[in-house]
């Protein structure tokens, strides 16, 4: 009998690294894949199905929320935006670990719905050092940045209600916590109760 | 704030390999250390008090288990053996990692006075792997391997109720599931809280 994967939920602020950090991830670990969403909106150039998202009609995602086929969704500026079960539980199935991406909401469905995902909470250092770094991009003027601090005091709370936190100091450090935590989750009791009743048998 | 450290309890049968393990793990990680039993029964040769036991008299012995200060204890052919509470404990506060090897009746009596505690069981791949490395020791007559698999065969279904299950393929293989198994816990969202708090204080 096979162990399954595990299911990794991501949240963590604007600017708290995660997406970095992820990549680092899926560069070093061979068995684990990031979660592919489903949206409404139409591919941008350069897009693919089933690679950056299933891209869906708008009748097609509204069939699969009807008969439960979504982790989580939400809908942003008249589009739907989902994780759909199929695909991630034949990853976990085949004892692949999946990761998902998403925002402190959707991580709430997936825990509800899925108990077994374990909910990891991406943590700056403090909140000066998220500031420097939203402010060293360079890219947004200080209102949004400003903005997406106060978006960050909001989510950081939910960091209480997570499985792990990990405080992203250096890229290759929070990764290997990352890293920890998925082999850990191999030898977690549940996963190994088929190989506990295997040795039981002889 | 001091993160505390991770009070890992290590269980499994005589073969399993745990002893090795430990070695192989304490050698890697510099912030753990194996918890110093206590016991009555009189130093052997080159045992130094506070290093390989801690050696008390019967009344010390008597005395810290009616002030509740023994983690786990147990009395063998007329001597005690125990857990104290107070090093382990200063370790932990200290933010080291303590392991405490011992039987499966002394991890029931941690888990449950200290039920942050950590249980791991190491399983043999199998009961014939298992075999095979009593009587490869070469040290004991087939009776008292026999005696042995027996024992272990009552031993193994605890697994079930451990926090994690590593199997003993490979010692390295095991000691990097424990170490993974220790850095996660240090991710834990009850260890992290103190942090989370930090940084929404800014």
């Amino acid at each position: 009998m096979n162990k399954t994967g595990t299911l990794m939920v991501l949240i963590g602020p604007s600017g708290s690294g995660k997406g970095t950090i992820l990549r680092e991830l899926l560069q070093m670990e061979e068995n684990t894949f990031l979660s592919v969403s489903a949206t409404t909106r139409p591919p941008r150039p350069g897009e693919e199905h089933g690679k950056h998202y299933f891209f869906l009609s708008k009748e097609e995602f509204q069939a699969l929320i009807a008969e439960g086929g979504l982790f989580e969704y939400a809908c942003y500026v008249g589009n739907y935006y989902g994780t759909p079960k199929a695909p991630v539980e034949e990853r976990l199935a085949a004892g692949s670990n999946v990761i998902l991406e998403i925002e402190v909401q959707g991580a709430k469905q997936v825990k509800q719905m899925f108990p077994e995902a374990v909910t990891v909470f991406i943590l700056p250092p403090s909140l000066s050092e998220l500031k420097r770094r939203l402010v060293d991009r360079n890219t947004e003027d200080l209102e949004t940045v400003e903005r997406r601090l106060e978006t960050a005091l909001q989510e950081i709370p939910y960091a209480y209600e997570c499985d792990y936190v990990v405080v992203n100091r250096t890229i290759p450090a929070a990764a290997a916590e990352l890293r920890a935590i998925l082999l850990s989750q191999s030898c977690s009791q549940r996963a190994m109760r088929p190989v506990i009743e295997q040795v039981l048998q002889g």
